[in-house]
């Protein structure tokens, strides 16, 4: 029987086939996620995978449930599988942003769904680490959650010669759509076409523009002026101050293809181009009281950072950490009369926080030594009586005998 | 807009409401369970929430598809989300098997659903600790996983006077039906009456007993004598010789609803039988067999611990921490032409690690210091200069004046 086409199954290190993916650089992706978020006093957060279909619809419109998990529950509740994490946030903040001090800061590492047409390679679903501030309308929130993606990315040994933080600002382009003379009913629709310029012959994009009112001439050199608003200018100047400037650089063909955006946005590559984006968020300030139906109205900003670009970049990078199958100690039981002991030091090394692995039945001395090497052990431990142990430094091949209640302080 | 019935929110702590979860607590337990894993050497692995619905019928029949969130997909696949883990694991095992050294320890923590019909309080999810054992039919598997299992309980504080495992087999009933006269087709129809014991009326066993040749005073003869198959008793010497023996006993009752197990079976519950099990699991020998359509033969055994009860149980028994939302440093910025500085500093002190925050707006100094106190910071920074902080413990209340580059040395 085989997973679904798009899923992905995890396996320990190392690998078993190219097909599947490691749960061990998985963990470490998500560790130190985690680790980054608590340093800027992010706070957990999580809700359920499965979401009323109504929410994800609120928010971006019915064309949504062609790229929807969804379906009618046994209840015939319309339901489907969260598609992002955003609405979910919009809606847990709703409901009890009292009870928290503004701004509120949260993060998440949900698995999100979506249904495409199968491609080659490509999935269906994946983790994506969301940040999020909450009630801050000042260009501060938006200069600390961009160091927050700075700081994740730098947490994984990326540098500024590998990274770009692309920043623009929809604010930016309303002024010019605004003042080209643009009519505000199709606002959005320029939006879209900017957001494909990179991805759509030149033609194509003028003409669409030109419907509109624009030229792709105008559009361009808008662009390459690309002069930072007030806003973005103390976006940059924050940034600076941290010493993260140089991480930054002002790239008004970011615009996010998402109807919800309001304000600053921005886009995380590899400094070279040769991968999708790595994480892109933005200014959402109307989206709390949508989800809300009006009763909550808060400004909020945040991004999402999926899994599979960025582990795709650290392979590349070679960023990724070897993931031994390691432990600490392995018990060496030659005469199975000491077994019972064997089992005894093993509880009491597991006790003190150490990874102790033991042969589970009867084995020859050469095969469980193999195993102990197999295991990159640090230690093995061989018994030499019910209370003494015989401990062997592998890496310097020191040896000690010592008795049971001392063995610990002997695998450091 | 309203989360679905059945599933939960889990909030940053201190709780919003009675109503929603704490995430600080999941991620406690989730923690605690991979830190005792990793001990026991058990690897982490995980797959797709969402699978063929043909996985789960194919191990459990049918009628299980009336508690399943299952619905055709938008490519017409029969997909569900997992109900549980196993039938997940043993595909995967089937599929790549032959790359692990035997036996394959593995755990795993999904997300599982079931569709029930809704009651006050009864959840539609939850998390499941699950570890398995792959490749060794010898007593001492189950010994090793019965361990891990005590010592997961164990590292959460609990102990032999909050904890009992219910250890029993279905080789002893298999014996005792197959003596007893039993029809062998009705053999699991047997165990299905048995594992309802405590949970229906003594006439109604009695009678259904009967239909199979049986009666209940033999059948709670046969529980009451709790004699310990040769299997059994190996598995209690064993944990005796690791100091677990006073954890389990004998309790023939225990024999597990699923069709699949196959030997011994166990439960884990609060002494007091105030709560549901905590977990359960057994023996599944020939599980891998069926999933893998034949290909793989592999005796197997584990057991899973949902989040919902333990979490109960560690309320009740006073065994979780006090989830303080903390930092490790608040800078207080009294003067806003410091503020550059003093993002440097906040800069500066991430990136050695510790967790820092900071107003991100201009505020009052009686606010940010009473913030500083609600996020029981561990130091207040307040800068004196562009290069001069003054540090204040807030527990001893001891200050000093340091130079930015020395400022992380009196953050212990």
């Amino acid at each position: 029987m085989e997973r679904l086409p798009g899923f992905r199954d995890f396996y320990p290190e190392p690998l078993p086939h190219q097909d599947v993916w490691s749960a061990d650089a998985r963990q470490f992706i998500f560790d130190t996620w985690r680790t980054v978020a608590r340093r800027y006093n992010f706070r957990e957060y999580d809700g359920p995978p499965l979401e009323p279909l109504e929410l994800f619809t609120t928010k971006s419109g019915e064309e949504i449930v062609g790229q929807l998990y969804n379906f009618a529950d046994k209840g015939a509740r319309n339901v489907a599988l969260r598609p992002e994490m955003t609405p979910t946030l919009a809606r847990m903040v709703a409901a009890h942003e009292r009870n928290y001090k503004k701004p509120i800061k949260w993060f998440a590492l949900p698995q999100l769904f979506r249904y495409e047409r199968q491609q080659k390679g490509r999935l269906r679903e994946h983790f994506q680490f969301n940040a999020d501030i909450i009630g801050e309308a000042d260009p501060a929130a938006d200069a600390e959650l961009i160091a927050l993606l700075i700081d994740t990315l730098r947490a994984f040994g990326l540098t500024e010669q590998d990274l770009v933080i692309r920043l623009s600002s929809r604010n930016a382009w309303h002024d010019f759509f605004k003042h080209g003379g643009g009519d505000m009913a199709h606002e959005y629709a320029f939006y879209q076409i900017v957001d494909k310029l990179e991805r759509e012959a030149p033609e194509s994009s003028d003409e669409k523009l030109r419907a509109l009112g624009f030229s792709l001439e105008a559009v361009n050199t808008f662009i390459e002026k690309g002069a930072p608003t007030v806003e973005l200018q103390s976006i940059l100047d924050n940034l600076a101050a941290r010493g993260l400037r140089s991480f930054a650089k002002i790239d008004y063909r970011v615009i996010r293809g998402l109807a919800y955006y309001t304000g600053v946005v921005f886009e995380a590559f590899d400094a070279k181009g040769e991968f999708r984006a790595i994480a892109g968020g933005g200014r959402y300030d109307n989206l709390v009281k949508l989800i809300s139906g009006d009763k909550v109205n808060l400004p909020a900003l945040g991004f999402g950072m999926g899994d599979v670009v960025l582990l795709e970049i650290l392979k590349s990078r070679g960023r990724l950490p070897q993931f031994d199958s390691h432990v600490d100690v392995f018990i060496l039981i030659e005469d199975e009369a000491l077994r019972p002991p064997a089992l005894k030091l093993t509880q009491d090394l597991r006790t003190a926080g150490f990874a102790v692995e033991y042969p589970l039945t009867p084995a020859k001395s050469d095969k469980q030594f193999k195993r102990a090497q197999e295991l990159k052990a640090g230690f093995t431990a061989k018994l030499e009586s019910d209370s003494y142990v015989r401990i062997r430094n592998l890496k310097t091949r020191e040896e000690i005998v010592a008795g049971f209640a001392d063995a610990a302080n002997h695998l450091k």
